[in-house]
C-alpha cells in the first residue's frame, strides 16, 4: 500500500519539500470526534524547527482541513489537511542532484525514480512531510484522549546524556505533553543542548533514542502472527525518517539476562490481573495484556552536517567531496518525538478500530 | 489481515500445538520454481529441537505438500503445505488454563478469545506454528539463491556471550548454512551451550541477539513512507515469538555517535556505487541503496522455566503459585535463526514481486 | 491479494482439481461459534454434483478441519478445512494441454503460468475448488443466522424458463434452504430440468440467472466510495466460475425506467424507517439501507461441451478440432446457487466485522 | 481500505461537495509519465454539466496538482489533486437534512454517521466528487496510450434508445473520445436527448447503460480467484455512483442461451492465438486473455427529480411529502461515461504494475 498505513483507520501522505505543499489523509475516523485547531497548532509546534539546536528554515506550518470536518466536528468521512510550504531556498540543492549525501536518500531516490523525482530539499523524503503527519496525529491523540488512552514520548538519550525513565506514567506523561524538549530530568535538557550545540559548532550532529508510553490501551488488542501490536506499531514507526531501531519492554537489553529475572509475574491490581514487572511492554504474543505499552525508538544522527563527506558523482561515477549548504538541523530527535507520538496514536486507532469497531470511541 | 503477510507475495498461517496439523499458505510465488524438498527437510530440522538445550518434545516435522506444485515445480498458484503435529502430551497443560505463565501468550489469548482458544501447548501461539513458517521460507529462500541473494543469520549473543560479526559476507552466509548451531567465531559456540546449560540447570532460560545479513537485494526496493523496507521486514520479524528489538546497521549503538561517525561515505566499487561503511544497513529513505541489508532481533530469554513464579487464577482473582511442567527449552534462539531467516526470504519475496512483478525471478 | 478476501474476515483458498486436496483459510470469525457438522455436510452435498443434468464425477466430499476449532467451537484463530480429492481420471484431461477449450481457463492459465499449471481437471481453476468455498460458507452463513442474518439464492432462470421472484422473504429462503435444486415455483423446477437435459442430449450445456436475497444485514454498513457494499459483494460475486454479470436491485432493468418509477418512497414500518420498494436492492449510496440485500449473477453456460469445438494448438499456433470427453456438466447453476450463498456470507461477515468489530457477533 | 482503492496504484478519495475542494491521492504510477494538462481539462470538460439535460450548477472545476508531478512529469511519488468548489448553494439542502430524498444516499449517510456528516449537497457523496476521480483518471489514461492500452466508452442506452454497438474497435474508440456526448450511431444522440428532455420537462428523470471496450492489454493479467480481472473491475465501478449492475462479455443475455452458442472458437490471428466471438469479454477464469475487455454498467435514472415523493421525517418518524429544490440532471448517464473511463484506467493500471512491476510501462 506504499504511502497509506492502516486499515481500519487509514493514513495517506504526499507532497515535496519544495512543492506546493505537503498533506495528509486520514480516513476511517469515527464521525463526531472534536477537531481541536489549538491543539494541532500546538503539536505543529513541537515539530517546528526551534532554537539554537534547529535548522534555520522556519515556517508557520500553517494548515487547512479541506475535507471531512464540519462544524469542528468529524464527519466520518477523509479528512484531508494541507501543510502550503513557504519558506523554500531551492538554489540551496542543486549541487546534490548528482552528488548524493551520505546516509540520506538522495541515491537511492535515484535508484527507485530514475531522475524523475523531485530532489529539491529532499522532496518527498523530507522531514517536513513529518508536519503532515503530525497534524494528522494531532486529531488521532485527541481523540484516544477521550478514552483515557495517553501517549508520551520523552528523550530518554541525546548523543550520550541519557534522561531517567517513566516512574508515574500519568503525571509523566502530562509533564511531557507540555514541553518542547521532552526531558523527565530537565537537569538532562540543558546536558544535552550543550552536547548538541558543541556538534553543530564542529559543523556535526547528533542521535539519541525517544522513549513512548502509552497507557490505556485495553487488552486482547492485536494478532498473533503477522499483524502483532509490535508489528503495527515497528511498521509505522520505521517510517519515520532517522529512526533504525524499534524495541519493546526489556528490549535489546533483557536478551542477555535469564528468563526468571525478566518474566513479567503476574498480580491483582485492584479488580484487575496486572503484572508487577513490565518486561513485556505491555504485549505478549502480539497482543496487548492492558499493562503500559512501552517501547524505544533509536534515531540516528542528522545525516546532514557541514562537515566535508566523500561522495560520488552519479553520472561520470568518480570520488568527489562534498560540502552541504543549505540549512539543516545538528538534532532532530526532539523534533521527532512528537512525529512519534503521532504516528503511535494513528497506529493504535486503527487497531483499536479494526478489533471494536468503526465506532469504538463513541461507546 | 491478521494472520496473512504481503500483498504480492502473500504468507498465511494457520494451526494449534496439539491440534491434527500446523500449515501455511504462500500465494504469489512464480510458477517454475523448483521446490527443492531435501533443502525443506533440512531448514525445518535445523528448527527441530535437538541436544540437552532444547526441549525433549521431538517431532520429525513430516510435511506434506497439499498443493501449488506440481512434478516439483511451484505451478504458481497457492501453496499449502501441512506438517501434522505427533508428539503431544495434551495433560501436560490443563492447570495453565486458569494459571498463565508469565509473559507467556496464555493472558492475552484469554482476552482476546474469552477462553475459546486451544491452550493446549501455547495453541495458536506455540514456537511449533513457526514449522510451517519454516517450510514457506526454504521454497522462498532457494527461490532468492536464483537470483544471488543470500540470506544468513547468525547468533550475535546468547545470554551474554558474543560471537564475532560478519567479515566475508559470502564465505560467513555458506558457513552459517550449514551449521545448526549458527555463529562464525566456533569457540564462542561452546561458551554459549555451557550458558545455557548453567540456566537449563537452575530451572531457568536465556536469551539473545541473532544478527542477518541479506547479499545481493537490488537497490530501489521498499517505499519511502509506511512501507518502507525497514517496515515491512520488521513487521514480520516481530511476528516470531521471543522478537521484542529490532535494529538496523548501525542500530542503537549509532544514536550516541556523531554524524560524521556514522555517516555512510559513498565510494565507486567497480563499476557500481556503494558506501565504504553501511551503518545504514542497506537502507536509506525506506529503500534499499543495494550494500548488504543488516539487522538484528532481540531474543528475549523463554518465558517458559522450571523454577515457581507467581501467577493468578483468572477466575478467583487470587494469587497463585505456578510450577510450569511439560517439556521446555531452556533457549530457543539457536532454533529461532533460521525462522529468521525464512520470514526475512518471505519478506524481501514480497518487496521485488511489487517492485518487479511477479515473473522478476524469471527475469 | 490473490487468493484471499476480505481484511477483517479474510478467507484464502488453495488447491487443484487433481492434486491432493483442495481447502481454505478462514481468519477472524469471532471465537465460540459453533461448527455445525450436519449442516456444513448437508452444504457440501448441496454443491455435489447428482442426478442427470450433472457430471458423473461423484466425491463424497469429506472435510476435515484441521485448525481453528476446539470442543466444537470456533477459537477466534484460523480455521482451516481440507477437502482431499479422491476421484480423479487424470488421464481424461492429456489432450487439453495443447489444445485450450474454448471459453474455458485453459488458456489464459497458459498466459499467466507458462505452462507450469496443473493442468489437469482444469486445476486450481476447477470449480472444484468452490467445495472449500462451501464449507468456509457455512459457518459463515451459521453464524449470521445466530444474529437473525438470513441469506437465500434461487434459481431465477435456467436457460429461457424463468423462476417467480421472491414473495414472502423468510419463507421464501427457509423453502429455499431446504431444496437441492432451489426454485420458488416448484413447477418451474421440472421445466428446468427437462431444458437442461435437452441440451445434454445434444451434447450441450445451459447457464442462468441466481437471484439472491440477504435479510436482516443492519443499515449503516459499506463505504461511500470504493469499499460500497455492491463492491464487496460484486468482487468476491466474480470469483466465482461462470459468472459474468453481477446486478442489484432493479439492476439493468431499471435503467430504462424514469426516476420517479424506480425511487423507492420511504414509509414508517412499524417503529423503522423503511422503503415501500425496493429497486436499490438494500444499498444506497454504497451503504446498507436496512432493506433486504437483493442481487442476481449472471451464470453462462458451462463451457465444457461434448460438442465439437474450433480450438487451436498452442505451440504449432495451428486450428485444430477439440471433442472434450471427461465427465462434465450439462449445467451447474442449480449446484453454484449454495457457493453464491457462500461468498455472500463470507463477505457480509467481512464487511460486519469491520463496522462492529471482531467479536460483533457476540454483543 | 475504506476510500482508498488498489494496491501497487492506489488511489484515494477525499472532500464534500459543498466543503473547500474535492480531491484525490494517486500513488503508485511509474517515475516519468508525462502530465498533460490539456488531456485532463478536455475530460473535466466532459464530465462537466453542460446543455438542456444537466444541472445548472456550472464549475470551471480548476484544479491544481499539489505533489508528484515535477517539471511536468510523474515524479513516482503520490499525486495530490484539489478541485475547489465554487459554485455552492447551499441553502437549497437544509430542508433535505430531516427528510431524505429516495434512493439517495441522504438517510444511509444518516445511519453510518448518526448525523454528523456534511450533509450540504450529498457532501462526500456528491458526484462532484467523481471530478476527482476524472483528474486522476486522465493521467492513468495517458499513461496507458503509451503502451497502446486505449479505452473508450459509449451511451449504449439511454431511457429506452439504443445505440449501436462497437464494430471497429480502434476507429470507434477515437470517435468516442473525442465526443462530449459519446454514442456511436449519431443518430441516437439526437433521440436520447430527446428523451432526456421530455422526462426533464415531467419534473422526471433518465437512466441508461454504459459499454467499454479496453483494448491492448495483454494476457495473463488477474487471479483465478477473488482478484480476478471481473472481481478489480467490478469493484471500482459499483463505486461510482449511480451503477447498479456491471456485465461482461455476453453478461445476462449470453445466459438463456447454450454453451455452443457463447463458447469463443479459438483462432490464429497473425501470429497470435485470438478467439473467432468474444462472448467472455477478454476474460476465462478471472485472467485476461488479450482479446478486448467489454462490460457494460447499468446506471440507474438520476434519483434527484423535481416530482413529489413520499419521504420521512426522521426526527418525529412521520410521513412527510417531499420536493427537491436545488439544481439537478434530468440525466447523468452521459456525464459519467467519462468516470467509467477513468476508474477502469486506474484500476487496469493497477492491475498490470502488480502484474509487471512498477515500472511496467517503461518496459
Amino acid at each position: 500500500m506504499k504511502n497509506t498505513f492502516g486499515s481500519s483507520v487509514a493514513v495517506t501522505i504526499f507532497g515535496e519539500s519544495h512543492g506546493e505543499a505537503v498533506g495528509v489523509v486520514i480516513d476511517g475516523l469515527a464521525p463526531g470526534l472534536t477537531v481541536n485547531d489549538e491543539f494541532i497548532r500546538s503539536q505543529l509546534d513541537k515539530r517546528r524547527p526551534a532554537g539554537a539546536i534547529s535548522t534555520s528554515r522556519r515556517e508557520a506550518d500553517k494548515y487547512s482541513i479541506v475535507s471531512g470536518v464540519y462544524n469542528g466536528l468529524t464527519t466520518g468521512t477523509p479528512i484531508c489537511i494541507l501543510i502550503p510550504n513557504e519558506n523554500k531556498h531551492s538554489g540551496d540543492y542543486d549541487e546534490l542532484r548528482r552528488t548524493p549525501r551520505p546516509s540520506h536518500a538522495d541515491w537511492t531516490a535515484e535508484c527507485k525514480y530514475h531522475g524523475y523525482q523531485d530532489y529539491r530539499g529532499g522532496g518527498h523524503f523530507s522531514g517536513r512531510i513529518t508536519a503532515a503527519l503530525v497534524a494528522a496525529g494531532s486529531i488521532a491523540i485527541d481523540a484516544l484522549r477521550t478514552k483515557n488512552i495517553l501517549i508520551g514520548t520523552h528523550i530518554a538519550r541525546l548523543a550520550n546524556i541519557q534522561d531517567r525513565t517513566f516512574c508515574d506514567y500519568n503525571e509523566d506523561i502530562v509533564q511531557l505533553n507540555n514541553m518542547n524538549f521532552a526531558v523527565l530530568d530537565e537537569t538532562a535538557a540543558a546536558k544535552m543542548h550543550t552536547a548538541a550545540e558543541k556538534a553543530a559548532a564542529d559543523g556535526d550532529s547528533v542521535g539519541g533514542v525517544l522513549e513512548t508510553a502509552v497507557l490505556g490501551v485495553p487488552s486482547g488488542v492485536g494478532e498473533p502472527w503477522f499483524d502483532t501490536m509490535e508489528s503495527a506499531l515497528s511498521h509505522i514507526l520505521f517510517s519515520v525518517p532517522a529512526v533504525k531501531g524499534v524495541e519493546f519492554g526489556g528490549g535489546f537489553d533483557m536478551c542477555s539476562r535469564r528468563g526468571s529475572e525478566v518474566n513479567d509475574s503476574f498480580c491483582i491490581d485492584g479488580d484487575k490481573i496486572a503484572t508487577k514487572t513490565n518486561f513485556s511492554g505491555g504485549i505478549n504474543g502480539g497482543i496487548t495484556n492492558g499493562m503500559p505499552i512501552i517501547f524505544r525508538c533509536a534515531v540516528k544522527p542528522t545525516p546532514s552536517i557541514y562537515k566535508e563527506q566523500d561522495s560520488v558523482d552519479i553520472l561520470t561515477k568518480e570520488c568527489k567531496k562534498l560540502t552541504i549548504n543549505g540549512r539543516h538541523d545538528p538534532a532532530i530527535i526532539h523534533r521527532a518525538r512528537v512525529v512519534i507520538d503521532s504516528v503511535t496514536a494513528l497506529a493504535i486507532c486503527d487497531m483499536l478500530s479494526l478489533r471494536f469497531g468503526t465506532d469504538w470511541i463513541k461507546e
